[in-house]
């Protein structure tokens, strides 16, 4: 499909690992970016409707399977030999109206792919601190109220006690904070890791952008030479109308693209920050309420 | 007072700093210690009513002062000389008894001490990982955001956008999360900063105690030379009871003092914890309203 929709940025395929590849979170970290691309190829009015694709999506025979295969491998109608498949609108478009439509979203296709990889690195920073650092520290706060609580349980009288005694309060608020640690270990599959699986179509994309958008400019650079060749009389003007047409095939396609992503990304990336945000006011909420467990101890 | 009430552990004073002695933080640190120094003073009913404190706690003329100073430096009632001073019950006390209370409360002081320490260690870090990671790392998930919006607003046309732009929305929640960064750093000022300052209290009192439990242990293995003396006729009797009775004072007011300090933390422990949960369950409620108010950028 890279091959044949040169113009159209398909997504990643999920991460590839060598060592621990069958360990469960990374299990659930390929479906889930499995998910996305298949998603991701489904909305696109192009990539969705592409016959290579519903095979691969549908077929479920051995032999057929190896039949379509054998006919995606053989389709001639690849990179810019399928954009004479495309029909784009009949009326012209301006180089003075396009040039800066693409240089801006070059602009803005090296400020995201930054902007994400940046996001995708502090996902992955975030996970581990709170995988590793923050569950570490709260199992030692644990502790550290667990070994008062046993140090007062040598001093304390059970005569002497009105209702609860301190060590068991204090033991008791160890116990939340040994739970809190659970939380805190656990809680990134819940908002940073989907957060990082979800940029990750982002990184794909991003990536093949600016080479589309590089054929583009190839080919509106050419289409200048035809134009100077046609003023030196070197070149026929009917040659210079079939030369805008075809480049102009080009700037449609790169121009639906944009419109697409644009769009795509709007819905996709309000969800990613909507589930990411709703996923820590949830892991707020749950140390709340557990907090409010130990503090009914001290009351 | 150190010298004077042998008997009783004297709360610490407040931290010593040379370098940075009138940074506000430190400063604010101090009045905590010096408040918990006064409040455990007043508490105690020896300490509370001896004419040296209340000289210290109450002269306000500078000739008085000198006077007071110079006639609590003349006081002979020090140390064991003090002890004379002590009227504990008729009620002779008897080894068995006694012995396994001290053996335990030795215990109880060392176990106490290492979870004190341990305790006030861990505090330390927590606010330094608040203070100084925590904030960085919610500084920069705003950052990475507001990187992301900024690229965002260089692909949006004013006219596409249905409401509000996601560049916008994108904004407003890194700077929900800018906001979150100073959140993080100033928490330890109500949780674990006035934590550790409750603690600072028992470090001084945990450390004098095993000192005051051995001066008993001292007096109690001389009281049974005496009495191998006494049974070996190399000792009359009456002196010996003379002996039973001097290490009685000192038995009683050392149990008077683990008494005091078993009553005194079952309530400063207690609101310690109480507050500090309480400032816990603030902070986490703090950051879920933030978190609201991002949240309601992407519904």
């Amino acid at each position: 499909m890279v091959e044949k929709y040169y113009l159209i940025p398909i997504p990643p395929l999920p991460d590839k690992q060598i060592s621990g590849r069958y360990e469960e979170s990374f299990v659930e970290h390929r479906r889930v970016q499995l998910q996305e691309f298949v998603d991701w190829m489904c909305r696109h009015p192009v990539l969705s409707a592409s016959e290579v694709w519903m095979h691969f999506l549908t077929c479920n025979d051995e032999k057929r399977w190896k039949t379509g295969k054998r006919s995606a491998e053989r389709d001639n109608l690849t990179g810019l030999l399928y954009c004479a498949a495309i029909c784009p609108p009949e009326k012209q478009l301006l180089a003075s109206q396009v040039d800066p439509l693409f240089e801006n979203s070059n602009n803005f296709v090296h400020s995201m792919d930054a902007a994400v990889k940046t996001l995708f690195a502090i996902a992955n920073e975030q996970a581990k601190r709170y995988q590793i650092q923050m569950k570490k520290d709260y199992q030692r706060v644990g502790e550290g109220l667990s070994d008062m609580a046993k140090a007062l349980l040598k001093d304390e009288r059970p005569e002497t006690a009105t209702g609860v005694c301190l060590s068991n309060s204090v033991g008791q608020a160890a116990g939340v904070f040994i739970g809190l640690a659970q939380v805190f270990g656990e809680q990134p599959k819940r908002d940073w890791i989907p957060f990082s699986d979800r940029l990750h179509i982002y990184r794909g994309i991003l990536n093949t952008f600016p080479e589309v958008i590089g054929v583009q400019k190839y080919a509106t650079q050419k289409k200048r030479e035809c134009e100077r060749r046609v003023g030196d009389q070197k070149m026929p003007n009917a040659q210079l109308h079939e030369v805008n047409r075809r480049v102009d095939v080009i700037s449609y396609a790169v121009l639906a693209e944009l419109t697409h992503f644009r769009s795509e990304r709007d819905v996709h990336l309000k969800e990613t920050m909507r589930n990411f945000i709703t996923a820590q006011i949830g892991f707020y909420q749950d140390i709340i309420s557990r907090l409010q467990v130990a503090q009914k101890f001290f009351e």
